[in-house]
């Protein structure tokens, strides 16, 4: 079993190939659009399935499009050993974000299928459908509702829209990915879920290691925050007179930057911001915008937005105008601790690859779906390293060497907790 | 002559009908949405060519569909005393910007008839298309054609598109108001050009005046800003590594709005901006903005423009994070001196109503349609009071009395120019 090595040649010629066909930006970018559910997503969805098929899984699809591809184990009344992750990507996204995750778990399967590799637990892949929500509001929004620990429930999971106002119950079906096994684990449960991913960050890089063993993922929340003032004409309104909701706006979001980067709890960021208005020669009256706040602790990520809100309590106080704000918790994901069981299974196959210097143990800084499955069964995940920490960008990038080191400790890691199992220790 | 009276309740009743008619918001708002060449602009025009047929004009249209009604006059080879305005709103507008100076032209014309009062020149109506510029890009734009004046021509005003890609050509032509006539003011000229309009700034009310008269329209230019970052996660990307467009966008936002204050030489505003990222987990790599700013003359705006681009350039070297900026300048309109002979004429004319008192000379804050004929004919302005100096909202307001009293204005502007012309004077 210690000899049982992954084929890093195909993996990465699988993973460029699939990248290649199915939403890659024009050339020369490496960029991928990847939406999830879009028809490049389906298309990569059945290539998936039939690849699966032919290592004799058998693939189960669940009624939020979650693809579950389970390779028999001997033991009876045993749950699956899950590998998952996320083929669907940002509209400017990367090769690796998710992708790699699958791909390495398809890799494993391969391995143990070529080699006849027997195994106590069933053994599935995952591809955990809109992890990115970049398309329908909501990220990690399938694993989510399968925990059952997500205030997004089924239901209201269906019925977020588009930009084009598709539901995403439709886009399901149209996409043949409406599945009839219940999204939830207590009826579709797993023994334990790992999940290899690229850091996305630069720590590993920059402490020159190749290998993160991850022990949590830091907590988040997101705000959407209502800048009103009063509309008026560019032309004939007094700069005395304004009460100008972008101005504010503007002020706000370097707060946000100026906070996060003042009290060194997290990392506080906007990117999306609407204006009322569409003609240049209006003041606007009202400017939305996203506040996404993350911190290694639930309670740094209250201190830090409760910090922020001060300072936007000054910044409205001094422009004395009436503009004003409200705010709207959004979503959140609280921090979320990973399992012995699994972090251990993970650093021991590290070592099996790279001597001990080059393994860190981390906190990820961005949401997975590991974190929801955390909350139902023993997670943990394994990080490669990012080049230069780019991620949801065109240029994110992973060398062959780290992605196939990744897929091995992926393997092993299974492989260890199997060994586990089969010797009735877990 | 001088007891030549307009009919005030005929005027406000028809200027209220139509507007709850044709473009109205929903109750209890009392705004407008009548974007040009909407179903509801094609529903006003026709009305408005059906009521100027009626009283004996003749109605021309050209290629920018540009109404012209023609009322005769006795003297051969006379080109027309125009009164024009325009009936398009802003997407949430008023009742009075534009609509009120239009209505009160046909006012004018029906109590011309009514009392059968022969004129030595042709009188006549102007509706010009798309004052707004906030359906298809382009504010007067035209009045712009027209006069000839305008960088933007023809060929690329029809080309301009809306938001659904519908090019400003096919929608002259859906509603049946691409003309023949060419909009060329040289084959389709006037005597002289007057407007009467809301003031849409609170000096007329806060100088407890009625009239205003007007001398001339400040300068006003147009940049289109764009600032460029890195785009990273907003998980994953520590603080002190981003290079945040929006952040970097946000200080450029507040540095114009401060530099306007701060030099005093005129107003700056930005009312639309756009992130390139509609996810909230993303640092967005682009931001685009753009920068009204409109001064009494065009030296203050070009001195106004370098203050505030080189406040732009320390924010930038403050943040030293590789964010940039680059700047598109993308319309303008110089100042516009108005003329003696129908500045004369207007406060001739309101000297008949009210007390000298109760006038003031202005500059117009606001670009008009006038602004475009004064470069090719004699032209002035009537301003009457906007209360608390609303404009381009659905708050925006005149009384029914201050409307009444700038059509009897104009009414005897008009009359006072053509008296002039029949004495040989002009």
């Amino acid at each position: 079993m210690a000899a049982l090595r992954i084929n890093a040649e195909r993996l990465n010629a699988t993973l460029q190939s699939t990248c290649t066909s199915w939403g890659a930006l024009a050339a020369p970018s490496t960029g991928m659009c990847r939406l999830t559910l879009s028809p490049e997503d389906k298309k990569t969805r059945d290539w998936l399935v039939q690849e699966c098929e032919s290592l004799g899984c058998e693939v189960k699809v669940d009624q939020m499009g979650n693809i579950f591809a389970i390779r028999p184990g001997t033991a009876k009344d045993r749950k699956p050993i899950a590998m998952g992750s996320h083929m669907d990507t940002q509209p400017a996204g990367g090769r690796y974000d998710g992708i790699l995750g699958v791909q390495a778990a398809l890799e494993v399967l391969r391995t143990l299928h070529e080699n006849n590799m027997p195994t106590n637990c069933p053994i599935g892949l995952i591809d955990w459908t809109n992890e990115e929500g970049a398309r329908f509001p909501g990220a990690m929004m399938a694993s989510g509702v399968w925990s059952t620990k997500s205030s997004t429930r089924l239901e209201a999971c269906w019925a977020t829209q588009d930009q084009e106002g598709l539901l995403m119950k439709q886009a399901l079906k149209e996409i043949g990915y409406f599945g009839s096994v219940l999204c939830d684990y207590r009826e579709n449960g797993l023994e334990c879920h790992f999940e290899l991913h690229i850091e996305q960050g630069p720590f590993l890089e920059r402490a020159n290691k190749t290998v993160g063993v991850v022990t949590s993922v830091q907590g988040m929340k997101w705000f959407a925050v209502r800048v009103t003032g009063v509309e008026g004409h560019s032309g004939t309104t007094p700069m005395p007179d304004r009460s100008d909701a972008l101005v504010t706006a503007s002020r706000l979001i370097t707060a946000v930057r100026d906070t996060a980067r003042q009290t060194e709890l997290g990392v506080a960021t906007v990117g999306v911001i609407n204006s009322d208005t569409s003609s240049q020669a209006t003041i606007p009256a009202g400017v939305d915008f996203i506040i996404d706040i993350r911190c290694p602790t639930d309670d740094m990520v209250d201190q830090l937005a409760t910090a922020v809100f001060k300072a936007f309590d000054s910044v409205v106080q001094e422009e004395g105008n009436g503009t004003a704000y409200e705010i709207k918790r959004t979503w959140g994901l609280p921090e979320s601790k990973f399992h012995t069981r699994c972090i251990d299974a993970v650093r021991a196959s590290a070592l099996k690859e790279v001597s001990e210097d080059q393994i860190m143990d981390m906190k990820s800084r961005a949401g997975h779906d590991s974190a929801w499955t955390s909350r139902v069964c023993p997670t943990s995940m394994i990080f490669v390293p990012s080049k230069d920490g780019i991620s949801h960008n065109p240029n994110e990038y992973t060398s062959p060497e780290h992605c196939a080191l990744g897929a091995q400790i992926l393997l092993h890691a299974v492989l260890e907790y199997d060994g586990k199992v089969q010797k009735g220790e877990y």
